[in-house]
């Protein structure tokens, strides 16, 4: 054991592929086992809660529902419940609550009142013996095992595959589309040379700017949250289309921009958007397809074996962890101890 | 006629008083009649559909329908309709999509979706001859005139006040709580030399982080996009929850920190991160009630003369306006020429 800075992000992000295969091989029956308890419940509507990069997950397993549901779905705002003393009418609605720590008193308290308010409740958290899962009908462990890196990285990536396989549990289907993340994922941490070389990049950076669309946006987000809690560089994140709605004036050539192309049709929709900001001459990382990679400044050519676009995200933002984790290293910071961070957030 | 840099944006905010009175004075009995016919069909979720400045004012109806009338609330992905062609089930849905212009193809496509899948359709926008107008089944128009700078004011203020009135109809209210705001307004809007002196401060910020909670959780959100738009700063909101998840690393003496604090619920609840945020020694500037001024690095005292919470969000941003203005006049640039930016901005 030493103090080499890092050490202990290094570790959890090198874990993720025995996790992911952790899920598959010993947690997907109890998940769709809860996917098929609630799915004879008949949701008719979803409401997701959570805080950080939970809250990245919680929107990944919006655009999952949605598209392969159907289901209308909203991301709570948590204050109406617990500042405003709102009492929502939830009667078929499935309310998802996602924490790693199961433990913050508002997710917990916003829980418990939707259940009195009739709605149908879930917590997907790495910890079975938390108080959110205790108020909540039903539970999903995303079996990371303990996480103690202040930024969340196996947790992250664990929590997408859990609610992937629940959503799919929902629908009837296996799953099965997931068998190949464990390899992948390895073969795309075995790469980390690679980003250690294009973090320099970065190295001086004063902003970042971080887009993408569909399945893909959620990382975008969650890319953007793991630079700012480990390197500090205010990140920005945008779906490609918001991006053109405005923030787009700040982008020129100090900006730099990395965008997340999912082989699929998130990132065919995405494509007006590069064609726009290679046309500004911005400075562009794209991790996806290497055609994309190509036509950029630089880029993570994404290694994603025929996996359907609603997996990669389980793989494209581990490049960019390793990229937050490297640039912090270069900056002669220490990605484990990010200022003012407590591990559980106690927010009220 | 003047090249006067920002001579546009600012006149647009300096009809924000008249605006917000016709729509009082003569844009009540139509919202109230939408209002009534819409809650004659019983919506029991509502999706609020929108971008950029838009979906500011639309997270604001996001608050008001969830702790007003208990209605569970999300705002749409859009591209699960329009890049993933997602069929949503929407019976019983409340569809309410929020353009300036109601040009945007990619929400007059998604708006049509809706309709098409049950949904009960409404379009608030500032052209009643828009195409969205056209394929909502209701339409509620912001009468704000024509708003001709790239950084929209009047027409989200102008939006607040429709969507406040519209839910103020659901309920059975008669609005009458707003009547003070026009005046208030313009008291705020006669204090730009303050503002003025206070850009100074912003002069040579290179990042800024504004947080709220609560109702002035989407001031936050639009001040940051005025600021992005006009100056370029890179701008970070957060509800003060979520900045404790994270991104309070990147906050230190040189990220100057902008709390909207509204006299209420959200405003108490916001104190938590305000005491955290000075322990930090954070460059902290309030707008709200004087007390919090006082206690703040400076600030702005808010005249809200009595009017409840939920209205405060339609006076808060109206400093925030102004300052994204000066600091932009401050940094020798024009905010009437925003980089790249298109007024309509045609997404699909």
């Amino acid at each position: 054991m030493t103090d080499e800075p890092g050490r202990i992000m290094a570790g959890e992000m090198a874990e993720q592929p025995a996790v992911l295969r952790r899920i598959l091989d010993e947690g997907a029956p109890a998940i769709r086992a809860v996917a098929e308890a609630v799915a004879a419940r008949r949701p008719r509507f979803v409401l997701l809660t959570a805080r950080g990069t939970s809250d990245n997950a919680a929107l990944y397993a919006k655009y999952l529902l949605e598209i392969k549901l159907g289901l209308p779905c909203g991301l709570t705002s948590m204050s109406t419940t617990t500042a405003y003393g709102a009492r929502p009418q939830l009667a078929d609605v499935l309310v998802v609550t996602v924490s790693q720590s199961g433990g913050s008193p508002d997710l917990v308290a916003s829980t418990r009142a939707a259940r009195e308010a009739g709605a149908i409740t879930l917590a997907v958290t790495n910890n079975p013996d938390s108080p959110l899962a205790a108020v909540s009908e039903y539970h999903i462990d995303i079996l990371a095992g303990p996480e103690k890196a202040l930024p969340a990285t196996k947790t992250y990536t664990a929590s997408l595959l859990a609610l992937y396989l629940f959503v799919e549990g929902l629908r009837g289907g296996d799953g099965a589309a997931a068998k190949p993340l464990p390899d992948l994922a390895a073969q795309i941490l075995a790469r980390q040379d690679e980003i250690r070389t294009l973090a320099a990049r970065y190295r001086f950076a004063e902003r970042m700017v971080i887009t993408s669309r569909g399945y893909g946006y959620p990382t975008a987000k969650e890319a953007a949250l793991k630079l700012m809690e480990t390197s500090y560089i205010p990140a920005l994140s945008y779906s490609g289309a918001d991006l053109l709605h405005g923030p787009l004036a700040m982008v020129d050539n100090v900006s730099p921009v990395i965008a997340v192309v999912t082989e699929g049709r998130g990132g065919a929709a995405l494509q007006p958007v590069l064609d726009r900001l290679r046309g500004r001459g911005a400075d562009l990382f794209v991790v996806g397809p290497g055609p994309q990679v190509e036509a950029a400044s630089t880029g993570f050519v994404l290694p994603v074996g025929g996996v359907p676009e609603e997996l990669q995200p389980i793989l494209e933002i581990l490049p960019l962890q390793l990229l937050a984790y490297e640039v912090t290293i270069a900056r002669g910071q220490d990605p484990d101890a990010p200022r003012a961070l407590a591990k559980v957030t106690e927010t009220h």
